[in-house]
Parts: structure tokens; C-alpha cells; sequence
């Protein structure tokens, strides 16, 4: 079966088995089709994390709740932890066959099946927080991540962004390049990608396997994502050094999928609170975690963690690694090249901007 | 009549003059108070822009168009410009009043009439955009913005941030802190405290009126806000000098006022709606701001603007001062002396964790 066919009928069947889904509210709503806004609606959202995970689990929570209190119980989204409906890294393939409506991850997991959408979580060295909303909002970002995911009926929004990332947990000392080769490193996306070219072995695997894959020595060291969530999974624990700053991960964007058949199902007004629950929600899992990374960093230095920047030689080299694995990425995929020069276009500009902003400013303080 | 009566019949007064602005929707709906899901509501925004001015007039023109989609028509929102119905710095008495449901403005603009509203602004030299909404959503920020605001039966809300703004047009040349001796500027909130410290002489204005002031010399300088609205209100036809950055305002907060009593009178729903509107548009209009400043600093660049930092003895003596007036300024008034410790233990913590995140990577690109 070609892919064209194969995303129409997938879309049918999610369409249909919404419609299954459908309760009447009042006696006169029998269906819950476009314009009866009567008729009640219960999704499923899947996730990459482990349920009520800090932040990301707990972020999806919040999102879900919103959208039942905007719709007045209209719309009812029911949150899964990952493995709960289906495996975490399964969540893309889960919401383009309908199994669920809605899903929350990040783009770079989906890289292996879109290799163009890992740049829509963030580029090394490239955009911070701020900057990744600009572009998607107003920089012609999330235009090109809907044709991206156009194909296989699935819409993704921008929800949760996680600021600067940490570096990583190590049990190797990192003093000079040499020591990045062979090292076993969990890290996804195209962080993972620089890595290789240095001469390191990144792998990705879920959150719930990190802390015994480190603690056993199967991985050197993990990335994960920064203070908060890494002192609630304990690394501390399994790992000596922690190393700063997230240079793979500058602002790295979560995302929300949606059913595209299922989201034209419901009435304009619900589709509207849908989008707008997203975009509140995307502020307020930035805003959490950069309150609690400001408060779990000051309890990892108080644990006595020893925490430590990677050599300036190390960072350099990752920057031109980094510039050169972009480069030769984007030129074997038409479509990662038109997101990249996209993002390169934009970057020129905004980074234009704060060098003579936010740079002066955080140097002043 | 004492302040307390006057904001009890002033809030009754408004409830009356919402419900007379309700209409029937369906022919059994009569009134639309609350749990009366079917009737309609119709809301004025006042403002303290010009209509449709660029990222603040056209974000409010947003923000009542978000409310109208996601309530489905139930609940519409007309958008004012400052004048139209009251003066750009009366938006909070017209809040307070009734006289308009809802406001857009800034918090500094009322520190004559509630002293403690300024700090949600920001803070010279402190909490960039990011930080503020971390200090406002989960670090305590909001919570007191509300309280600061109760006696006056007015919700704030954060929405839209400038990010970092630029330091101002100036007809004088900026070379040591002699300079500031007797310079005219339009600069309101905290930062105008620091100037007439440092033997300035702060003015605020509206926007509307900034122009002519410059021109004419009425002023010798102005800040506004950042390279998108300076470009907008054409302010490098009338000054010589750019100077940056913004060390007065590092992440302006705006701010939507809700009157508490027209809020109480709509349906749990709707008052969902108003709420994450406020937050999706937080964000809205920071993205808008974040984009439009670096393309609009490159075109200011290219028509040959001089652009220069402040000389780094100015911005020393500017943040000294800054100290200063926010440990004299709290010290006469409680409830701002504890805004300021919330503001200031937050910053502690996040400052600490931008230390070796935020600020390492801007460093780098």
C-alpha cells in the first residue's frame, strides 16, 4: 500500500472511530459532528513520559484539564503515561492511526520515520526559548512543521519548552576532545548526531531505562534535561560529574500531535480552544521549569554535586562539528533543507537582536 | 467617601451595567448570569495604545478575538484605543469603575496611584522576560499582583512581554554619567526614579504625544520600547542617537485588568476562556516581539542608524543607583517591600541557573 493511500484510510478510520467515541449531552444531540455543539467529545493523549513525570507528565495534565474546563466538559482528554496505551517512542505512529487524538513528545524522537522534523525541537547551538516561539509563531516555523507532518495526517503544535538543557551526567571526566571518543552516551536528536561524528556511540532510550543503563555502565553518560527533572530521576545518584551548559539542547521545543480527522470533527469553538490551551499551556511548562531549575540547581550545588562546564576546546569543536552535521543533513532531504534555511534565516536576524539585548543584559547582572 | 465603599458600590455598579449589556441568545435564555451557558456577553477592552499600534494595539485586537472564537460568540470584546474612550492612563480607573470590563496597559503606569503595581512591570537590571513569567506563573509573582490589585476590584493578568528594550533615542550624546545631569527624558516606572537620582529629570507621556515632544525639544530623550515600535513611530526622524540596551527594562511585563465583578458575573466556562486567552496571548505577543525586533533592527541598521552601547561607567552608576532606589522605594510602603523580597528571592535562584544556561550559550553563538 503506497503512503498517500494508506493516510486516507488511516484518517477515515480515525474519524470513524471518534464518532464511536461520541456521548449525547442533552436528549436532542445524537452525534457530535461539526456545528453541534451539544454533543460530547472524549479523547485519548498519549505520552513520552512516565505518568505525572515533573513538568512533562504534569504539563499534560494541566493541558488536559484546560481544555475540559474551557469546553465546559464538551471535550474530555484523558492523559496516558508512556507504556500505559502504547510505548513512549511510539506516540507519532499512535496519533497518526487514531489509537489516540492527541499525543505529547518531542519532534526529534520521530526522526528515524521525519527525518525534517528534529529541527522543530531546536538545533545545537541554535535558538533559545524565546527565540524557537518567535519562529514558530512569527517567523514561519510552524507553517513549515504542519506541511511536515502534513503527509501523515497529523497537526503539531508547540507546547513546552524546556530553556537551556544541562550538559549531561558523566562518569567520565571530559578535559579534551579525545575523551569523547567512544563514549556511550544517551542522546537523541542531532546532538546525538554531532557525537557520532566526534567519535562517541549516542543512543536514545526512555527515561524509565536511563538511571539503570547509567548505573550499570551500559551508557557512560546521559543527557537528560536539566536541574529539575534531573534531580527527580535521580542521576545524581548514578553519575559523578555534571557538566554544563546543554549546547545540543538551547531551547529545546515539546510538541503536541493531533489527529487531524479528529480535530475536524469537533465544532469551530472547541478546535479554537484546542489551539489555544496549546499555546497556553507552552508557557506554562517554560514558565515551570524555569522557576524549578533556578530551585533544583541551588539543592543539586547544596547535595554537593560537582557540577562543572565542559572545556572551551570542547565546546569548539562540537560548534564546528555541529555547523557541519547540519549542513550535510539538510543536503541529502529537500524538505530538511527548506526548515533549516528557514531557521538560518531567522537565527541571523534575532541573534542580531540580542546581541545588543538579552546578551548585555544577562552579562551585566 | 472612603476607598473601600467607593469600590463596593463601584463594584456593583458594574455588575448592573454588565447584566444590562447581556443578550438573549436562544429564546429561553433571558439574563446571562452565571451557569446561564446560552446568553451572550459583550465586553469593552480599554487600552493604553493607539488603535492597531504594531505588537501592543493589534496583540489586544487579538487577545478579543481569541475570547470570540473560543466562547463561540458567547462572550465578544471591543477593542478601544486610547481616547476613544478614555485616556491612555486611565485605563485602571476605567477598570476599576465599570466604565470598561476589561484594560490593556502596564503596571507602571498606575505607581501614583498603587505604588507596589510597578515591580510586576519589571525591575531595572533584573528579571528578563523568560524569568518574569517563571516568577509570575510558578513563583509566587502573580499570586501577590493580585492582592496588590484586590482593594480595587481589578484582576491583572500578565500578558505580552517586550522582552528586552532598548535603551532610548537620544538628542545628547551619552559619553559619562555628567551626561544625564538634566536630561529630559520620557521614561516612566522605576527607571525614571533612577534617572531623576542621577540628576535627570523623568517624564511619561503617552505614545501618542512622544514624537512632537522629541522634535520640538520639549524632551531631550525618550525610550520607548524596542526596534519594532521605535521603527513604527518613526522616532529616528526626530533623534540623533540609539543607545542600548534597555538596562531600565530587561523583560516589560504588560498587563490585561479584569473587572472582578464582570468576571464573577460570566459562566465557569467563559471565565476559563478569559483566562487562558490572557496566557496563549502572554506568550502571542512576546513572540511578536521577539521576531519583529531583529528584523527591524537590521532595517534601522541598514537606513543607517547610529546604534552605540551606553559607556560601561553609565551602566555601573545606573544599576548602583538602581539598587539604591529599590531598597529606599520598599522600605516606605509594606506591600511593596514584600513584591520586592519575592521578586528579589526568585531572582537569586534563576539568576543562578541562567549563570551557567542561558547566559553560556548566548555567549557562544
Amino acid at each position: 500500500m503506497k503512503r498517500r493511500n494508506f493516510v486516507k484510510t488511516a484518517g477515515l478510520a480515525s474519524a470513524a472511530g471518534l464518532l464511536s467515541a461520541c456521548r449525547s449531552q442533552t436528549s436532542t444531540a445524537t452525534d457530535c459532528g461539526p456545528g453541534q455543539a451539544g454533543g460530547k467529545h472524549e479523547w485519548k493523549m498519549v505520552t513520552a513520559w512516565p505518568r505525572d513525570f515533573p513538568a512533562l507528565g504534569t504539563g499534560a495534565n494541566r493541558l488536559a484539564e484546560r481544555i475540559g474546563q474551557m469546553s465546559g466538559g464538551r471535550l474530555t482528554v484523558k492523559v496516558y503515561g508512556g507504556n500505559e496505551l502504547v510505548p513512549p517512542l511510539e506516540v507519532f505512529d499512535a496519533v497518526e492511526s487514531g489509537t489516540a487524538q492527541m499525543g505529547h513528545g518531542a519532534s526529534y524522537y520521530w526522526k528515524g520515520k521525519v527525518p525534517a522534523a528534529q529541527y522543530f525541537a531546536g538545533v545545537p547551538f541554535g535558538l533559545n526559548a524565546q527565540e524557537m516561539n518567535g519562529w514558530f509563531y512569527y517567523g514561519g516555523g510552524l507553517e513549515l512543521w504542519r506541511e511536515v507532518y502534513r503527509p501523515h495526517g497529523v497537526i503539531p503544535y508547540p507546547i513546552g519548552n524546556s530553556g537551556v538543557q544541562m550538559g549531561g551526567w558523566f562518569n567520565k571526566e571530559i578535559l579534551s576532545v579525545d575523551d569523547l571518543k567512544g563514549l556511550k552516551m544517551r542522546i537523541p536528536g542531532l546532538g546525538g548526531e554531532v557525537l557520532a561524528r566526534a567519535g562517541g556511540t549516542p543512543q536514545n532510550i526512555p527515561v524509565a531505562e536511563i538511571f539503570t543503563a547509567l548505573q550499570t555502565g551500559t551508557i557512560d553518560a546521559t543527557e537528560w534535561i536539566g536541574p529539575f527533572n534531573d534531580q527527580a530521576a535521580g542521576f545524581n545518584q548514578a553519575a559523578q560529574y555534571y557538566y554544563y551548559p546543554g549546547w545540543h539542547e538551547p531551547g529545546t521545543a515539546l510538541e503536541v500531535l493531533i489527529n487531524q480527522a479528529a480535530l475536524e470533527q469537533l465544532p469551530q469553538d472547541l478546535q479554537h480552544i484546542v489551539q489555544y490551551a496549546c499555546q497556553a499551556s507552552n508557557l506554562d511548562m517554560l514558565s515551570e521549569f524555569t522557576a524549578r531549575n533556578g530551585e533544583s540547581l541551588q539543592q543539586l550545588r547544596e547535595a554537593g554535586v560537582d557540577i562543572r562546564p565542559f572545556p572551551d576546546e570542547v565546546l569548539q569543536e562540537l560548534q564546528r562539528i555541529s555547523l557541519e552535521v547540519l549542513e550535510d543533513m539538510t543536503s541529502n532531504d529537500e524538505l530538511s533543507a527548506r526548515v533549516y534555511a528557514s531557521f538560518k534565516a531567522f537565527f541571523g536576524k534575532v541573534r542580531g537582536w540580542n546581541e545588543i539585548g538579552e546578551k548585555v543584559i544577562l552579562n551585566m547582572r
